[in-house]
């Protein structure tokens, strides 16, 4: 599923700058300043371009991942990866202070929306398109195995990352930590919380939501207020994660109005 | 993309029986009984065997596109489709009844859903698993242009299709007329409604979800007692469907408890 996903972005469906192939490109895109999502590169390659895509990926926070030449076989397009394929990102992400801006621009206590490793890019484009519409300031997402604003993401926000700025920071716990110094306050969706009629979700606040496997990773959980608990009368495990942020974030709406 | 979807559905997620393909063997699957969502017809044939499929699929309630012979020579996998593909439910469809003897089994006023011509099976699926732990009685879908209980449905159902009954009526409309004869009143969907938390949506309710396109229909909509809306603050124009489904869902969970 997931590579059928890699695989029907490869596809170009919002255009094919989003997949970059060979040595030269993914090099010449790092230098360029390009935002990229992910770089696959061959196991065991280690020559001298490899040295020069892995210091360039270093020094620009891109996230590299290890695979098999078989693997970079299927999601070549052109057949010639030479043993690395970069993933643009569809869009361009904002810094975590555009978000606050965009707060105090408004004349609104931030709202926050914080994504702990969502993987599926419908779930990723799903929750940009409710921040959009329950009135967050913005999304902020990890930089490591999460997903970034690939083509799918773009199309499934339905022109909601055009208006709502989303941030990629490298360490989701520590950008909790400065977003404190700011008066925010974190509140994090889990089976185990209280209930979520019974807090109090007014003013500064981030709401995290975990991956769609494991929920709230444990170092951004300790950084959490308060865990909040949807009610679940049913004989399954959990909702579905855009499905989940959005009931929380209408809570908060209600809440907050 | 739509295209796409019934590709890898008929490449079989979840196992070969949810495509037919060939004439003798879409006539012995209406013939056995088999749920059939879908049955894909080429353009211009008519000779005895299709009338027979024509004629055993309209007993069944079946639904039949006319399509192109390039369409059905994309979508077959075994090369021989001669003229027809069927698509099989992946799980079996219940009874309206099944749903209010649900309610009725727990002491519960009936609670349930009405999806008024969800198309993307990730989105139906999403919204059985909401269904499921908001404590729904059931999920009611109509026959034509929806998608039906298909293999990525039953996945990204999470397993609550296994638990909380699905019935395919022929005319939702007229499936809410009889409903009412139950007790039961009807809210939709739409963003030209009342806001939802000013509305009393306690009691034997059915919460009409509209298309991802389209919402509401007309006639569903001129069945439904309440017109509900989800507060916008946003700029672009409407949720995903299985976000808006939940949200109003758990605002309805929230004021029965």
């Amino acid at each position: 599923m997931r590579h059928e996903e890699l695989k029907k972005e490869a596809a170009g469906e919002a255009g094919a700058e989003a997949v970059i192939e060979g040595r030269n490109a993914v090099i010449e895109a790092l230098r360029a300043g390009k935002a990229i999502d992910k770089i696959l590169i061959q196991d065991g390659a280690q020559d001298g371009p490899i040295q020069t895509i892995k210091r360039e990926a270093k020094k620009r926070d891109a996230m590299i991942r290890f695979v098999a030449k078989e693997r970079l076989d299927q999601l070549s397009q052109t057949g010639k990866h030479q043993g690395v394929i970069a993933y643009a990102a569809a869009y361009e992400y904002a810094e975590v202070e555009d978000i606050l801006a965009a707060a105090r621009a408004k004349n609104e206590p931030p709202f926050v929306f914080l994504l702990d490793n969502i993987e599926d890019p419908h779930n990723l484009g799903a929750i940009i398109r409710t921040a959009n519409l329950a009135g967050a300031h913005g999304v902020i997402i990890p930089k490591n195995r999460a997903v970034g604003l690939t083509p799918t993401v773009a199309r499934t926000s339905a022109g909601a990352l055009n208006y709502t700025p989303v941030a990629r920071v490298t360490n989701l716990a520590k950008t909790m930590e400065e977003l404190k110094k700011e008066g925010l306050w974190f509140v994090c969706a889990d089976m185990d919380g209280t209930t979520m009629y019974e807090l109090d979700l007014t003013g500064a606040i981030g709401l995290v939501i975990g991956s769609e496997g494991d929920g709230v990773g444990r170092l951004v959980k300790e950084k959490c207020d308060f865990v909040a608990s949807i009610p679940m009368k049913g004989d399954i495990d959990s909702l579905n994660a855009s499905v989940a942020a959005g009931v929380l974030a209408y809570e908060i709406v209600r809440q907050r109005s």
